[in-house]
């Protein structure tokens, strides 16, 4: 008997999450060259845990782990290996291995790792399939990458609307290679366009001689396989779909995309946004030093011009700041809360624009609430600041400027923070990914130029 | 004959979004009372556009829609529009016709719809329900919000595993209230509690007189009714499960799950983390300005301190600036950069915790791998500063300040990044909500005191 491994799924803080231990016992097996205790530690885990232990591990382990479990890897644990770290790992298996473990895998599935694949190891894999499936494969792969034609599989079933209830159930009976998971059966007419779908629950429930035709649903949405993942996602969370057939430029079916890859899709989306959104590139944890500082460098780069341009600026009254310091002291406070208030917007308008929920029809209405939250904002924020800056350097007039900067930079903040990704949007760039570097130097500039050009007209 | 409204799915950028022009149409035939119109325009529209229409119109549009459409408005619309608008939206529709729609609701959607509601029209709501839907409703409602207990569904297909396939079928040809969508039967033992399930194409695939309990699926996972939905969420997506029974204590079967809610919890999530990363509450679109003004208020006045606390440390500083306004100037730059370099580390760690990807097994790793990040960006960075700060000032002592204060600041970044999430995270605080502020704080205040530290040392 062996130690059985289960993840907690109670204690709300670790639920699902692989504890330390496990892992302890895990690498003490590796360590040692216990196979058989290896694979009996993994066999009760779930190949996406498997792939996270995999993930949570360092280079070294990894390959030792790989080295002894060989040829028992199993498809499905690629498979939801991180992309970020499948090169490596399918350096450190055997070809023959990894031919083997993807010959068992759905066609979405093979996409989805060969894409990834160096071209000879590609070609290699190609080759080890069966000639349905590469055909397949290689259809899809024909797509371009992130579009439904990559998301799909091709195994589904389909019949066509003059089948009876009982002829499809005998059919299922008789066929030996259903898909693993299917919700409908999806009706074509003769040039293969579907027409209809007739989901198994009812099916199940109608009587054998029921023509399907007659219970078919025709309220149903196709998928044009060259539509972006990012929208089949959009689509399958919008109209709660569970599965969509997918269809060529002649409206031919081609392939079937189930929920589970749209929910994989919208995750995966919602991660890119959170990360562009900060500057992060598409790093993972399990990226080296190398990668990551490199992944992170542009951002950087870009925020160096920025806070130069600031700087630019803000050298521009330096005989104003030589002749009032409190000026310097005081002056990244308007600067800072520009930039607060401008992410806030931009966060709330990139997220908007994802959601398909900012549209022309209320741009209008939203920006123009923006500036007044600015101003409402920006009121009450100068009205703290301005008595901030009289009690600390006993100046009235020092107040007022700081207080007349805030409302400017906090107005400036929320329509800089609408109109540049509204803007990026437009000409078809996503504003997840350069907004915040548009916002923060306009919110910067202007903060820095208003409070210091005031204090140089007021005061001095 | 009237116009049909479709919406457009191949133009990539607008795909899934309703145009401005069929808004136009809609509001239209608001205008002109023309109900048998906006109904006809209304029919062909998914729920969740018809309530993404009403969230992009503005209030008062939205009233006369409301009153218009009158008792034409379909449970399942409501249960789409977004929460923020609900009250505002059952106010505007009389009692009888709230409660007639919601009627025809799975009860996990009533729950749902039920839950925002205010006391009084809840208990009306309740009353008008069929006594099997209110209990279970009311069941629901005694689990904590954002639980799985909420989420579920109590619609299910249970069968005890003596059954035969025939059996099954039959049942369920003969049983008029079956879900709308289900996809396994569940096998219970006689004290309800869950021992496997038939996945419906299974079912369909063996022959009649085949037992359940030889085709039945043991591998499965139940989920605790006491769960978080964000747990629940991660499940779904982490072992592409479709639908999972829910337990309670005694771990006997209440209700079931499906994965588009769970693929809505997922989304809500991703948006929530999005936000509070960038200071932004619970807001919506639809928010009025008062609303979003107050929603904002909290993460400004934060900020407001954390720069505050920026200029007290720059203040220390005074005669160092007055000697040197270069000093002011340069100073934003060692600031900004830190602030950028942090938030970049905090936002993958924020992600990695939420995935359950950064977990204490590999923890340290990623912090050493944090800290030599910003020691390399840092270095580079350092570089490039220090000679703009020697080209611009001409300098060189100046460029080494400015380099070594870059160098500190994005050590210092990468470890508030890494170390300040994961603090929260484990005294319970969501990383998301409160780890911005902190290290922008430790960033600026860092930044400044090394730079202007280091100056008043080396350079004056």
């Amino acid at each position: 008997m062996t130690e059985q491994l289960q993840l907690d799924t109670e204690n709300s803080d670790r639920a699902y999450e692989i504890d330390a231990d496990a892992i302890e016992l895990i690498l003490d097996a590796v360590e040692d060259g216990d196979r058989d205790h290896l694979i009996d530690l993994l066999d009760p885990l779930h190949a996406a845990d498997i792939a996270d232990l995999l993930e949570q591990v360092s280079s070294k382990e990894r390959g030792a782990l790989l080295a002894l479990w060989g040829d028992a890897i199993e498809g499905v644990v690629l498979s939801e290996v991180d992309e970020g770290l499948r090169a490596e790992v399918f350096e450190q298996i055997p070809d023959e291995v990894v031919t083997e473990a993807v010959r068992a895998l759905e066609t979405d599935d093979v996409v989805d790792l060969v894409e990834d694949m160096e071209g000879p190891q590609q070609v290699r894999v190609l080759e080890a399939l069966e000639d349905a499936d590469r055909v397949a494969v290689k259809q899809s792969l024909q797509y371009p990458q992130d579009t439904a034609g990559r998301l799909m599989q091709r195994e589904l079933v389909m019949a066509p609307p003059d089948w009876t209830v009982g002829h499809a159930i005998d059919y299922m009976r008789g066929e030996a290679d259903l898909p693993e998971n299917f919700y409908n059966v999806l009706i074509v007419d003769p040039r293969l366009q579907p027409i209809g779908k007739v989901a198994l629950s009812t099916l199940m429930a109608k009587p054998r001689a029921t023509v399907l035709a007659d219970i078919m649903d025709e309220d149903f949405r196709v998928i044009p396989a060259s539509q972006s993942q990012e929208d089949v996602a959009y689509a399958f969370n919008q109209y709660h779909m569970v599965s969509a057939p997918v269809v060529d430029q002649e409206g031919r079916l081609v392939g079937i995309i189930t929920i589970d890859d749209a929910m994989d899709v919208l995750d995966e989306e919602a991660e890119q946004d959170i990360k562009l959104l900060a500057g992060v590139g598409d790093e993972s944890l399990t990226d080296n030093v190398f990668d990551t500082t490199r992944q992170r460098f542009p951002w950087l780069a870009v925020n160096l011009l920025t806070s130069v341009l600031a700087s630019v600026v803000i050298a521009q009254f330096s005989s104003t700041i030589e002749a009032l310091v409190a000026l310097a002291v005081l002056m990244p406070i308007v600067a800072s809360m520009g930039g607060n208030a401008g992410t806030q917007t931009l966060t709330v308008t990139v997220r908007a624009l994802a959601t398909k929920d900012l549209t022309p029809a209320n741009a209008w209405r939203v920006i123009r609430r923006e500036v007044i939250v600015g101003l409402m904002n920006g009121c009450v924020f100068a009205l703290i600041i301005g008595g901030v800056g009289i009690v600390w350097y006993g100046s009235p007039m020092l107040g007022l400027v700081l207080g007349m900067a805030m409302v400017g930079n906090l107005i400036v903040a929320g329509l800089a923070g609408i109109l540049v990704p509204i803007g990026l949007d437009k000409i078809g760039i996503d504003p997840a990914l350069a907004s915040g570097a548009f916002v923060t130097t306009v919110t910067d500039v202007v903060g820095f130029f208003a409070f210091l050009s005031l204090a140089a007209t007021i005061l001095l």
